[in-house]
């Protein structure tokens, strides 16, 4: 598969300028590109610049805002109810956490709900958020209905994504996972690369597994994580992010917003805070010895130690670091040139071109 | 597999004249028993009367305690921090969802964290006591390490529980899943019922998948659900109920409690309590229409409809009702039988000998 390479540099200023054109405020950029940006530098491609389409897309119909701020609806000392209005998926995302986390500073717990939300993007990025400032953070979000419950052949329930993070004084845990097998970005990272998909990963039209990405992207019906765990997962997530925030659940939010029409497809969030100081003084010591515990289990194969939740993310950061750019698919830059020719922006700049090792980043 | 009914009152009466042997109070017995009797009836066998023993033993070697009172250390509005002062497991767990429901009516949400907990139990328990007073209840609770991550052959996590509980007006939501394919419990229950388990549950001792029950029990080696997300969400369990509450946490825990040797097993617990209310002013008319939507997906065959979260245990306590008994293994009486001689306590009392038809319970 052809890979080029693109300064994060250029990857940013490509982001900016697209989102320029659309109408998005200079002051609103960054954290839309800081997002998108560490979606990729952590290797979880298909939510980083692989859904900058969409997002244009749906700000250029006007289903996302760019020029409205997300509200406090209601709130107690510890939760809030917010109304994210629509507005563009990092923002609220963002203005919910920081939230958590100023009651989490008063309360020990912040707790906040969002209906009107939009695509969020990386999860993890709003976990680091709220440990940035020494809290445990711990962020949901409900999706489009393309997984389908253990047994079934429609889809019901979204591939609704957990993300937990807990920092220690030397290390790290972060879980970052789609309640489906995969969440449907990889399946369509895979079809960008020309690749194959494992036939646990989703159902064609006819419902029996596939390995093909076009035939699992066009039936939409991904399979649950743990079978009926993930379902299960899943549904808890609905509950919490759309039936309770107000916002759409189930199969009420548009599939995949090629249904939209005319509708903003009104997602929700919870976003948790936790300051674990009012449980425990020290909490970074004990977490550091959690990690190795963990990862002083005996491997299988020596060569392939445990890894820790979010490992797997931060060697790939490590590889980035390495090539000093993002390892983007040709095809995904070929698509990207001609979104740049529409919207009369200088297209990526190729750092250089050159075949890359193929890495195992997801 | 020969199994036996014992009418429900006399199961009670059991339980209550066993631990009343070891010594726990009158007034204590029925919180305890609550909590057996809810999870056979619900057919969730390996955490019912199958762990009074375990209890038995833990509270006659001072291990659990019943001379002891639950107390806060800790707290703001909506958040605090408990010792269980190994106090029974299921007086700990009450103790804390009723002090997050608590705090929910005042700041929306309550959130408990408890060290020094003891096994509690069937987790649904909790979150169904948060439940009734018309909140959302999520439980989670760390264990012994008996799971290995993808890739090792040594356990450093236990197969931590999580329950999330949720009501409609007609309908409601129970997931009460353990991060393991299966918890000791139901391997334990397996090998009393005299069964192969599924190669997937469970390493033997040299690490290989394995159908026998008796090794498997030997090696303490369960898979995880998911693989890795099994692994992460028990890592995440573990970081809020051990790490963060000042609890016992991954291999500090005691193994399956035989290495107990004069420690309590000092488990960690959170309890979450949620007023919907604060956000949304109809949930429980959303939380019908949301079952609605998933029960009305097209399954894959006719006659087996998709089942919401906890239908399956619902479906097994119309079973109960029907049998107007519980249906015990043989194996399970003559253990009983045992130690019921060994207390000095009349043994379970056969509601009437007969072979039940084999039903799928778990």
């Amino acid at each position: 598969m052809q890979t080029s390479l693109v300064l994060m540099d250029d990857a940013r200023r490509f982001i900016h300028d697209c989102l320029r054109r659309v109408g998005v405020p200079v002051a609103k950029l960054r954290c839309i590109s800081d997002v998108i940006l560490a979606a990729d530098y952590r290797g979880v491609y298909g939510t980083g610049i692989n859904r900058l389409e969409l997002y244009l897309r749906d700000i250029n119909q006007r289903y996302c805002r760019y020029d409205v701020e997300p509200q406090i609806i209601s709130e107690t000392v510890a939760a809030a109810h917010v109304d994210g209005k629509n507005a563009i998926g990092a923002l609220v995302g963002n203005f919910c956490m920081d939230l958590a986390v100023e009651k989490a500073k008063k309360a020990g717990i912040g707790f906040v709900v969002a209906k009107r939300s939009h695509h969020i993007g990386l999860a993890a990025w709003y976990a680091f958020r709220a440990m940035a400032q020494g809290f445990i953070g711990l962020v949901m979000s409900n999706a489009a209905p393309m997984m389908v419950a253990p047994g079934t052949q429609t889809s019901t329930l979204g591939a609704n994504c957990l993300a937990f993070g807990a920092k220690g004084k030397q290390s790290h845990i972060m879980l970052d996972m789609s309640t489906a097998m995969k969440e449907v970005g990889a399946i369509e990272w895979a079809m960008m690369k020309n690749e194959h998909i494992p036939d646990n990963w989703a159902m064609n039209d006819c419902g029996s597994p596939t390995c093909f990405p076009s035939l699992a992207l066009a039936a939409q019906r991904l399979y649950p994580a743990g079978e009926h765990k993930g379902y299960c997962l899943s549904a808890m997530i609905d509950v919490l992010c759309g039936v309770m925030s107000g916002a759409n659940y189930s199969t009420r939010i548009p599939r995949w917003w090629a249904e939209c029409q005319g509708h903003s497809p009104d997602l929700g969030l919870v976003m948790l805070a936790i300051d674990p100081a009012v449980f425990v003084s020290d909490f970074e010591g004990r977490l550091d010895d959690f990690c190795e515990r963990i990862t002083s289990s005996c491997p299988v194969d020596e060569n392939c130690p445990v890894k820790l939740p979010g490992e797997l993310e931060k060697q790939h950061m490590y590889y980035v670091d390495d090539l000093r750019a993002l390892p983007y698919p040709n095809v995904l830059l070929s698509k990207y040139k001609s979104i740049a020719d529409m919207l009369c922006v200088e297209p990526l700049k190729l750092s250089f071109e050159c075949k890359i090792k193929k890495k195992e980043c997801d």
